[in-house]
Formats: structure tokens, sequence, C-alpha cells
């Protein structure tokens, strides 16, 4: 037998609080205003699964020795201090972050992961063992992971679907350490970014030309388990779930060889994960999912809701030539934060007197918007939102996804005189085919992303970061899993 | 003074109970079947109105003396003994109705009418006079009405927004009688159909490209009166309100020149006027609002609803070449006519045992249908329409009007997973710039017109057309305004 060695972890953190120097004092959403409280984006294919977990799930009855992968973390500095991706390009060397040994191929790794064993506790950093991908699948050493709502709600217990013990994470970047027989896409070492919205490329779907969802393992994604029906993860002798096929809370995690893309290894992992959920769902609805694909050149838009999501949604509008981008938020120290990813015009609802929020962005765009986002996941919000829009062509774009139970509702007039709803999963993007070049369009300095940093933390505060998440002043959360 | 003279009128009537020969027993829709009462299709447009009138109507002080126009009435046949479309091509002298004179122009006319005094009452006939037709404005003889649910809803009382004494119609062809100054479209003798959907291809909606709404005369429109704000019709010294913008339960009525459109008068106006509202409405549903301009070739459809409208949708989507049609209705007499149009399935979803017509719906499309329409106006049944659709891209088309304070909901997720709620009035025709084109669909046999004729009534009789709509075995009623 060998001896298991666990992989290091410290309990640095740091805060990018300063990271709006000129900006007002940082506001949590008062909780008057539960109606723009901000919830789940990427719970939707979550949400797609059945009640119920019902999978027995059989662990190796040996544990191999693993090597520890790295201890040389990334230096944790404030964003502005970060290199930008203009200078990351000029790098002639490859941006390493650890060197692979190929000594754990084929082996179970035990490293330490953010265990939720029941809902509504904390999170527990614990020992897990991660074993080797099976065919078909990708172990991958997850570098830095982001906190999103989803991960929260489904922790909560308010999610119906939601079961333990799981291991959480859908936002992470990492290496690859090893394949499973027959894998193509990606081999160790490749800088990847994990996907929640796995692209087969083969599937009525993946084939249709019109969705970016797959529906090749959505079954078993749904179930917590890998697409073979069992986990790859155990913990003091228990089985663990996977979560949305990716489980980032891990430093090793297992997923299906269509749940992860390869991106370039000169783009930072700590910002790249963010590409894996929130900046890519908003920017994604703006360009490819409103319209006959993205918002037209000169187009009136509404954002509701200006965290991660809604910022990312002002940028696609921004790159696409909108003329007015009004953001809505009843939180006052947003309008900066919109201005300055492009925003002309913020509106408080909670501040109108006399007029609802649709007729207020009715009476600011002479009849209603083109195009309106819902991005907070409120019900009367995706309400208000529909109604803001311009008679006769106006569309809104649910993003944000509602609480257990909650629907939406309209007099139907609205939608018989020209307006539509819709909305989107991760942006409407396929990312295997698309992430690369958001990647790019960050090197590149054509999306933000370092922006969106507002808070890191180690991964043995993983609890601190679901705190920060929570308050009004954070924007994205990003976790070292090495630290 | 001139002697006023009025146009005669007889008693004659015709039903078309026997044009579906084979057919089983029509039956009525079962009181049992409520979410499937078809409701209401065209009053979108009326619905933008204003609560409350407010206008004060001041009548014309003189009333000219007028000439009969006709008493030739077109013989009225069963659909199957008229001629067919190609055969009325083939005459080469102009089909005609009537002779136009000139000496009614700039005179109040006479004539006929069915009165809605008040709500819930039966229409009365009553001479009422037609002032001449002011700047910008056309008098038009309608020859033939069709009666429309529309029409019933307001007549009911049950709309907020109807208002008495009223002349209701929105669904007439005729011939124009006379022009008010500066009016270029049409001109005296004109062979045309009433919009109740104007077209002034100048207004911010026109110039879109993405509507067939007009906005140019919505405001006077929806508060029963011509743009200038006053009446053109006056009954017993009192000015009775326009409805839709068309009157069409008049012999003449008054409508603004961006309300009428200018068809070959080679086609037969008792079918023509059929294009005034249901038969259009559901054609354009499927081959202009779906998708991104039309149903496409090999799609999967199901529409809710067989009525005028329904069958027309089938019209289109066979048009555009769909593989599966599934019609949707409570009433099994509907199966032959489904067929008839073209349908490859009929469900009746009461008898659906431990399944809903949504699971029904997936289970026979594999996963859903990429397109289907309500043409019920029930708000249940629009849900029912929206949760058949298929994840990633399905769209649901609300077509039939609901009653009034009634509201559509559905699960956020359902938009989030790639269903689009759309809808359209008036199919998203442009009627001046493509009715004409029906029409000729029409007349070269790539349209049905006649098949939907299944009840005649003269003008007098107008509140037996009323109750032929409501039983199950009417498509459509044809009234002869000059019997």
């Amino acid at each position: 037998m060998f001896k298991n060695t666990l992989v290091p972890f410290s309990s640095s953190s740091f805060r990018l609080t300063t990271f709006l120097s000129s900006a007002p004092p940082l506001l949590g959403i008062p909780a008057s205003s539960a109606i723009f409280e901000r919830a789940s984006i990427c719970r939707r294919n979550k949400s797609e699964l059945s009640p119920g977990i019902g999978t027995r799930v059989t662990g190796p009855s040996k544990l191999p020795r693993v090597h520890n992968k790295s201890t040389s973390s990334a230096a944790i500095v404030p964003a502005q201090f970060l290199p930008s991706p203009s200078q990351l390009l000029s790098q002639t060397s490859k941006h390493s972050y650890a060197t692979m040994s190929s000594d754990t191929v084929g082996k179970t790794i035990t490293c330490k992961a953010a265990v939720a064993w029941e809902a509504g506790k904390d999170l527990s950093i614990e020992d897990i063992e991660v074993e080797a991908p099976k065919a078909g699948e990708v172990r991958i050493q997850i570098y830095y992971t982001g906190v999103c709502h989803t991960d929260a709600y489904t922790l909560s217990g308010k999610d119906p679907e939601g079961a333990f013990p799981i291991v959480l994470g859908h936002e992470g970047a990492g290496i690859v350490e090893s394949v499973g027989e027959g894998v193509t896409n990606v081999k160790a070492g490749d800088n990847v970014v994990a996907l929640y919205t796995p692209e087969c490329k083969e599937c009525k779907f993946c084939k249709s030309g019109k969705t970016n969802l797959c529906g090749k393992i959505r079954a078993t994604q749904g179930k917590g388990v890998m697409p073979d029906g069992t986990s790859r993860f155990k913990c003091k002798g228990k089985d663990l779930l996977h979560f949305m096929g990716t489980s980032t809370f891990s430093q090793y995690t297992v997923v299906a060889d269509i749940s992860v893309v390869k991106i370039t290894d000169k783009a930072p992992m700590d910002r790249t994960c963010l590409l894996g959920c929130g900046i890519t769902t908003g920017y994604g609805a703006a360009v490819i999912t409103a319209g006959k694909g993205g918002v037209e050149k000169g187009s009136n838009v509404a954002v509701f809701g200006a965290g991660c999501v809604g910022l990312s949604v002002i940028q696609g509008c921004v790159k696409n030539g909108s003329s007015k981008i009004i953001v809505v938020d009843v939180n006052n120290s947003k309008k900066e934060w919109a201005e300055k990813f492009g925003a002309t015009d913020f509106v408080n609802p909670m501040e109108l007197k006399d007029q609802t929020i649709q007729e207020k962005l009715i009476e600011m765009t002479d009849g209603g918007c083109d195009y309106t986002f819902d991005c907070t996941g409120n019900v009367h919000v995706m309400r208000s939102a529909l109604e803001a829009c311009h008679k006769g062509w106006g569309e809104s774009i649910v993003i944000g996804v509602a609480a257990a139970g909650q629907e939406i509702s309209t007099r139907p007039f609205q939608l018989v005189t020209g307006r539509v709803w819709k909305g989107c999963a991760f942006g409407g993007v396929k990312g295997r085919s698309q992430l690369p070049d958001l990647v790019d369009d960050y090197l590149n300095g054509k999306l933000k992303v370092d922006e969106f940093i507002t808070h890191r933390q180690p991964l043995d505060k993983i609890n601190a970061a679901f705190q920060d998440m929570k308050a009004g002043d954070c924007i994205r959360c990003v976790v070292n899993m090495r630290e």
C-alpha cells in the first residue's frame, strides 16, 4: 500500500476591497429590496435534474500514492497590479503554474476539497480521494474557482433538487492531470476551463445549430454522477456527488471530456475561471442570444441587476454598438460599476415616484427598449423587463434563474403585440467551440475580466468567499485552490 | 334638402351546413371543455385602447340625398358550387358586383347597419347616417363581412374597453364609394379589404422592418373615432363609435386611407372578406411570425384549436413544408377539418389518460415541438403550448387573445432552457403591402379560403350569425351586407 500524500494548503487570503478606489461606500442590497435579490444564474442546468439521486457509487478498493502537484501558487495581488492581457501576450514563455508529472496517472489522488455534507451547513475542508479518469473522462487539477450564487443556493437546501454529500463549484480553471481512454480533445498539461454546459458536437442539440445546450450527459449530470453512473469522489468512506458535471471546489476533479475546453496557456487561470460561468453568461446573452445573433448597433437596452452577469451583458451591448444601455439596480453603488463597463444610464427603481420601472424605461426610450436582460433571478423583475420592451419587436432575455416553484406571469397581450420572451443558459455560448475565442478577446483587451475580481480567498477560507458574495460590494470572489 | 334613400335589404339566408358532406355530426364545444373555448383572436388591436372614450363627436347638420348603390346582390350558393379561383381567373371581364355612381360623393349616405346600442344586447338593424370621408379617409360600400369572436366579445360587455353605441365588424370587403382629400392609395370603384391593422409606411413601427403594427392612428382608433377625433356615424341623432378602425357591420363605412388595401377585382368579396382577419392571422403566424420568417421545412408543429385561425396556421405550415402538424382540439369533429387542411395528427387532450397534453406532444415529437401555436385565447392552453416546445429552440406563438385580466404563467426555466414565447397580431402581415399577395395566392389555388365558409346570413340576420359562430360546427359565417 502506498501512503497518501496531501496537496498542501495555506491560509493566506486577500480581499480586493480597494478595487474601486473612487467608489462611494459599497452597500449591501437593502432588505427591503428583496425583489432585486440576485439569485442563482447558472442553476438552469442543474435544474434539469430528476429529483433524487438513486445511484449507488462504488469506490476503488485501493488508494495509490500520489505526488503533490506543486506548492508554488501564483502570487495573489490586486487586479490593478496584475499583468495586463497585452503584457501576458508579450511573454514568450509558457505561462507556467505547475509542473505536471505523470506518476499520478491511473491512480487515485488524495487532495483537499470543500465538501458540502448537508444542506444549510458550511462547507467542510476535507481530504478526499479522487479516482483516476475512466474512458472519456478527464482529471483536472483545479487552480482557481469562482463562487457563484448557484453554489450557495444548492448549499442552502432551498434547491429541491439538491443532494448531499456533494462537491460543489462550477466556475473553475486548471490544468489537465490525466485523461481516460479515448479522450482526444485535451491531454495532460493543457490549460482548461470546466464546462457545466458540455458540448458533445454529436447530439440532436449540438447538431441543431440553434442552441448551446447539449443532451449527451444531461441525465447523469443531473443525478450528480459521471456518465457511467458512478462517482469519482470519496471521503471518509462515503461517495460524494458531483455537481453540474464540474465540482470545482476540489483540488482535483474528474469531468466528462465534453465538459472541458482547452484554452491558451497565456491567460492566467485566476481570470479564465470566471469565463466558466458569470462573464460568459452575460456576454453571450447580449452577443448571441438576443435578436438574431446579438443586439443590433444603435439599440436601446436595459440591464436589470449589475452583478457579474449584468456587467457582462453591458460589455456585450457595448461591443455590438448599443446606443443606450440603461442599468437598473436598487443598489446605488452599482452606478459607478455600470458606467465603468459602458452603461449610459442608471435607474434605481426604489427611487421612482408614481412610476413603475417599466413606465420609466418606456419614457426614457421613446416607447420601450429593444432588448432587456434580467440578471436578477427575481420573477417580478422578469415581468418588468418584458413589459419595458418596445411594442412590436422588443425582446426580453431571462438570464437569472428563479427560486424553485416561482413563476413568471404577464398579460398575453404583451406577446400578441410583438414582444418576445426568451432566455439562455451559459449565454448561449458553446463551450468547446466558442470559449477559446472569448479568452482570446480577453487577451486582446476586447473583453474585461480582471475588473470583475473584487475579492479573493484561499480554499480553506471558502466559506468566507460565500459571505463575500452575499455582500453588496462583491462582484466576484476567486478562490485559490492551491493556497 | 335631399331626401335620404335607403339601401335595400332582404331577409333571405343560407347556411352551408352541408359543406362537410362526409363529416360526422358536428358538435358544439362541450361545456366541460372551457379551457378550449375559442376566444377573440383580433381584439389585440382593440385592446390597446385607453379605457373610456371621452371624445365628443359632432355630426353634420345636413343630410344630402344619396342613391341606392345596387340591389343586385350576388347569388348565395354553397361554397362547393361557387366558381373556383381558377375559373375566376379565366374570366376576362371584371368581376362586377355593382355599378358605382358618383352622385353620393361628398354627401352623407343613409344606409342599414347593425348597431350595438349597449353591452349584452342583440345588434339592432338601423338606418344610420354615414358622413362623407374627410381628408385622408375612404368611404367603402361593404359587400360582405365575417363575424368574429372579437365582435362577440365586445358586444358581450366583458371587454373592459368596450364602449357603446358602436358599429362593430372588422372582417369586411367592399368597393370604395369615394375618397377624401389627399387620398391616393385607393380610388372610387376599387375592390378593397378593410384593415384593422393599418399600415402607414411612415411611422417608427412601419419603418422598423420588424413588425406589422402601425402606430399612426392607434390612439384614435382605440377611442373609436376617426383620426381627427370625430365619428362619421350617426343614428337617431346620436353619434356612433367606430370599431377597430373598420366598422364593417354597416353597408357603408368610413376608414382611414391607411386602413384599407386595394385588391384585385377578380376575387369574390364573400371570400376576400375573410382575409381581413382570421385566415390571414393564422397563415401569417406560420409563414411570417414563427422562427426567422416562418416555420422551417421538416419542422414539427402543434396547433391548439382548429377554428378558422388554427386551420389557417395548418395551411401555412403545409406551405412551408412542416413534417408533422399535430392539431389539438377538444372537439373530435375537428379531426376531419384538420386533416382536410393538411394536419398529420390529431389529439383530443380530454381523452388523454395520466398524461398532460404537453407530455403527449413531447412524446410524439421526440423531445417537443419546434413550433406551437395557440389559437384558443385560453391562458392555460398558452402555457401548455409553450411547455410542449422542444428545449433549446422551440417557439410558441400566441395568436388567441385572452379575456380581460387573464395572465399567462410558466416557470422561467422554460425560457432559460431555450424556449421562446412570442405572439402576433394579424399574423404579422402588413395589410397594404402583403394582403394583395395573399389574394393572388387564393386565386392561384395556393391558399384555401372557400373551405372556411360554413355559414351565411344576410345583414338582417346578423344576430343569427353570432349564434352560428358559437356553435361547434361553424368555421366562418359570412354576412351579406346587401341582402
